[in-house]
């Protein structure tokens, strides 16, 4: 018996519809699929791919321990997130070890910022396992605000809204373009560092990029408006251009 | 008559497979295909698509001028490239003025250091434009790797070959995760601000990501190497992980 691969397979930002060709067709011919999600949710992976699985896939969705008591700097948060790694990692590789193919979803592309890749650092040493990469959000949601987000020798920098606020500013005030993502319950803290580096009037604010409830607006015009999860800010740069 | 459509179609990285599906789509049905290339190539885009198109396409190449003798500060080459893209423009316009959809193929993101750009700015005003985000060469690159380009809270800087070697240092130390394209001729250069900012041993070096033709090395393997136009150096984000 032949051993099976772990496909690491990145869907782009939401839409269907910019997915991979490869992703694609590996989604289409999967007998198993395993996805993250929040405990009772769909998850937002999940949703996307809905309707274009086979009839007999298994499915196998990973529910993310609740955390949300837990501090981040509390290490009880890196082990349950860990052990949760661990059992999913576990399981996945007995497939592949029993002969099966198996198609790990990631919302975005896998190697950015992806939970695959914590399954990935688990498995590789022992199983095949292969990453399609994908459209990442950030793409999708300068695309959604009309206006190419470099140009000529611009500076790019991407910032987690999880950063610390000192920090975000200093890096926000030195770059040309910018992209902040994690937004959610970080909005106050962007919010100030942007103020601070005089970016605000500047940024805009894209959620759901690329699916059906995606909305753009000048962030100064949504000023208190609550985030989703599915947010990213984008400031333009305005490199030379001929 | 109704008026036609300009579509700026990102391809992704090189790989026919990591085209999205409606770039595919867009492509295999469309009569009129514009791309850029250097006069007498075939252009990477064009290589790209080979096979994909209808047999009664009709192709528009956009021949960049030649200015590889005008230095980059001389008012001329400005102007060369405007005249250059102006021309384009207009010949797109009139198309799409006289009811003709075109899609214009961009390599990787068009709104991501894009020639598309430059058409985009110039006809957006006058006739419809649709934007197809995609894939992007950075996104290939580090997942022809192996490893993961960002965890965590990292900070993700993409930088331009293209910048001046102290600036490129600066941002080199200060960086998590790095990216720089555009190496090609600025190769040495970079090089120089990598040593100088620590990071050199921890580059990575990949040419022709997800094309037939891909190398991998770490940069310190490849010393002097002559790194052609589809190159980037990666440095991979440490951040964080359960
Ligand atoms: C854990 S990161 C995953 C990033 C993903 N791997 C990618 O390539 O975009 C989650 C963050 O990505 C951003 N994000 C991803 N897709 C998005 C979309 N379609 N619209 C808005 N934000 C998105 C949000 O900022 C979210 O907090
Ligand atoms: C004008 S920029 C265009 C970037 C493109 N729009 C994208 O999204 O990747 C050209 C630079 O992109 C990088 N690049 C794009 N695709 C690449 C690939 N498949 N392999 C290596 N480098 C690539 C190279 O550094 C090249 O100098």
């Amino acid at each position: 018996m032949s051993v099976g691969t772990i496909h690491g397979v990145g869907l782009g930002p939401g839409d269907p519809d910019l997915m991979s060709v490869r992703a694609h067709r590996l989604l289409t011919g999967a007998k198993h699929v395993a996805f993250f999600r929040k405990a009772g949710r769909t998850g937002q992976a999940r949703k996307i791919i809905d309707g274009l699985l086979r009839e007999d896939v298994v499915e196998y969705p990973m529910d993310y321990p609740v955390t949300t008591e837990i501090p981040l700097t509390d290490p009880r948060y890196n082990q349950a997130l860990s052990a949760f790694y661990e059992e999913a990692s576990a399981h996945l590789r007995a497939l592949a070890e029993g002969g099966e193919d198996v198609v790990v979803l990631s919302e975005g592309d896998p190697f950015f910022f992806g939970s695959f890749m914590h399954i990935y650092t688990r498995v590789r040493d022992h199983v095949p396992v292969q990453v399609v990469p994908a459209i990442t959000g950030m793409a999708a949601a300068w695309t959604a605000t009309g206006e190419p987000i470099t140009w000529g020798d611009d500076v790019l920098t991407v910032l987690m809204g999880t950063l610390n606020e000192a920090e975000m500013r200093a890096r926000m005030q030195t770059t040309d373009a910018l992209v902040v993502m994690k937004i959610g319950r970080n909005i106050d803290k962007v919010v100030g560092a942007l103020k601070a580096a005089g970016k605000y009037d500047d940024a805009w604010l894209v959620e759901y990029a690329s699916m059906p409830n995606q909305t753009v607006h000048k962030l100064a015009d949504v000023e208190g408006r609550v985030t989703p999860y599915f947010s990213i800010i984008i400031v333009h740069g305005q490199g030379r251009r001929p």
